[in-house]
């Protein structure tokens, strides 16, 4: 198979853009006093291409797989907390699943590559390429017609969801390495910048694991185009949120994007189609490092800066209210002349 | 009249504490991996006393007043806007309104002191002192009967509002102006690094403005009790919220802080009791200069940081949905025993 990529438009629209700003400053407020609640407000509208945006059946996503890699002791926790947290997700017991429920966020969990077999059930989704990517520090992590299954998959999944926005997670013990991989390569940084703590690596174990991802992005020296260095360093379940961002944007749905993992696959989709950063909304700063530099490759300038680093969508579920909060302040707020208030130097 | 401090306990309860730690940390995610929420879990555990607590009818309550000072061109709109924008918060189309509306909040307007006669109707309390205070370049803002009685204003205000949890917002054109002297005064700091742009001037007016101020310090020199400060210098909206924000700590309700002219209402509190700090919540970091020398005074750190700088209280209502989370989080995520997951290290 060959991935065709989908169409995804320029959003530029200077009038519509115009035509919201007008609104935003005259709200009875100071010009520019609701701060980045105003740039939310403009970047979902022109998503949306409404001047009264509203969001409806926001989609929480979360995506799954494990790693060969993680078989080098990269991460704190055993691999089978990726199978084990996928039953939390269902059964309602993690972070995510505790924060979608409370905003009222439709959940689907995509079993994108886990090593382990579920049942199948509501609100899971079996889109599974292997048990496990391949250890990437022996050989490439997927074949290139696995990672445009996943792709495919990605696409698929957004095409049969409700609604207007999608919020993506992750989970996959592991995975904040094939992360600071892409970012390394893609950004053409040094992988000890990229490289962080995880689910909670000593300072040791950081260094540890810094060696090894040097050791892999040597093995797939010269490996530079975006599906490519997906291919061989990503994860299903980042290959598969790649592809769920492309359909996603063609859409023109609102996509909110969580932390350093799911940067990742937006940093490759991006690299595929730059417009695609027009849809993102930036949930949090987390406290992985590496995230920031991963914030700057997307031009983000993210809502939450809490410290998080959870994963799972757990921010993107965290800022979630301020984007109804941003479409509110755009439908329903007065503006001076109908609440007949004065405007400034009006004395 | 002499206003007698309610009684506020000291919070400290480290058998709580360890309780509600323990349960964070045994919760399916990595230790700390819910940064400055689950600090906020615990410290709204600790308000509430409970390792289950919920919120229950939360309260916006918007305290407006006029100022004199404003008469000598410290802001860039004229006073009739607080009268105005009062009709604008009961009639919905206000920021804070159609936030508190998004989230289900309890609403209500206090003319504190308003330069104007308002019909009574649902959603709005009189308690006013007086038509605005006095120019307090020329004498005080208020004496200490009409101070005191504010104060009381604010404790009956609470005393007749159902629900566990208060936020505070406030209205008022001038009055980023008393929160500045206030913040200078208590703190010992120098006006200039007190003193902002508020609802929009320029930086000739900024300059203006903070000579202005610097000339009502040397009129009041020698004022340093907090009460006496409030009196000289303040707001009748600030001193209504100070004694809001005593009695609310007192029933130990969940306080949540706007911006730059709340926290110089808590400032206020806490010089007189410190305790009342332990039942604060920080809304966010405003664009306004002066509040992250406010937040260090209250040595808080706040949610979020947004570059607002509209105060209403919109700044709180943004905030709130991070409180019912850090209670979700408590009350119904799994632990690693109740969910099956294995912990870090049991690979």
């Amino acid at each position: 198979m060959t991935f065709i990529l989908p169409a995804i438009a320029d959003l530029h629209d200077e009038a519509l853009a115009g035509r919201l700003q007008h609104k935003i400053d005259h709200k009875t407020k100071p010009l520019g006093s609701l701060g980045a609640l105003e740039v939310l407000a403009l970047r979902i509208g022109l998503i949306l291409g409404s001047e009264t945006p509203e969001l409806v059946a926001p989609q929480m996503v979360i995506c799954a797989g494990d790693h060969g890699l993680a078989r080098r002791g990269v991460s704190a926790y055993p691999s089978d907390v990726s199978w084990q947290m996928v039953e939390n997700f269902l059964a309602g017991g993690a972070a995510v699943t505790v924060l979608a429920r409370q905003h009222g966020l439709g959940l689907t969990v995509v079993d994108c590559g886990v090593a382990h077999d579920f049942a199948p059930r509501a609100g899971l989704q079996i889109r599974k390429i292997a048990h496990g990517t391949a250890d990437c520090s022996a050989g490439p992590a997927m074949s290139r017609e696995q990672c445009e299954q996943a792709l495919a998959h990605g696409v698929e999944l957004v095409k049969g969801l409700p609604g207007n926005a999608l919020l993506l997670g992750e989970m996959g013990i592991g995975n904040t390495s094939p992360a600071s991989l892409i970012l390394a390569r893609l950004g053409g940084l040094d992988i000890a910048d990229c490289t962080g703590a995880g689910t909670g690596l000593d300072q040791i174990g950081i260094a540890r694991k810094t060696d090894i991802l040097r050791e892999v992005l040597l093995r797939h020296d010269g490996v530079t185009e975006p599906l490519d260095v997906l291919a061989a360093m990503g994860g299903f379940e980042i290959a598969t949120m790649t592809g769920a961002v492309l359909q996603a944007a063609a859409e023109r749905r609102v996509i909110v994007v969580d932390g350093f993992i799911t940067c990742a696959a937006v940093l490759v989709a991006a690299r595929l189609v730059p417009a695609v950063l027009q849809r993102c909304v930036f949930a949090h700063r987390s406290g992985e490092r590496g995230h920031s530099l991963m914030l700057a490759q997307l031009e983000a300038r993210p809502l939450l800066d809490l410290g998080l680093r959870l994963g799972e969508g757990s921010g993107a579920a965290l800022a979630w209210p301020l984007l109804p909060s941003a479409c509110a302040i755009l439908r329903e707020m007065a503006s001076f002349e109908s609440a007949g208030v004065s405007n400034r130097d009006a004395a």
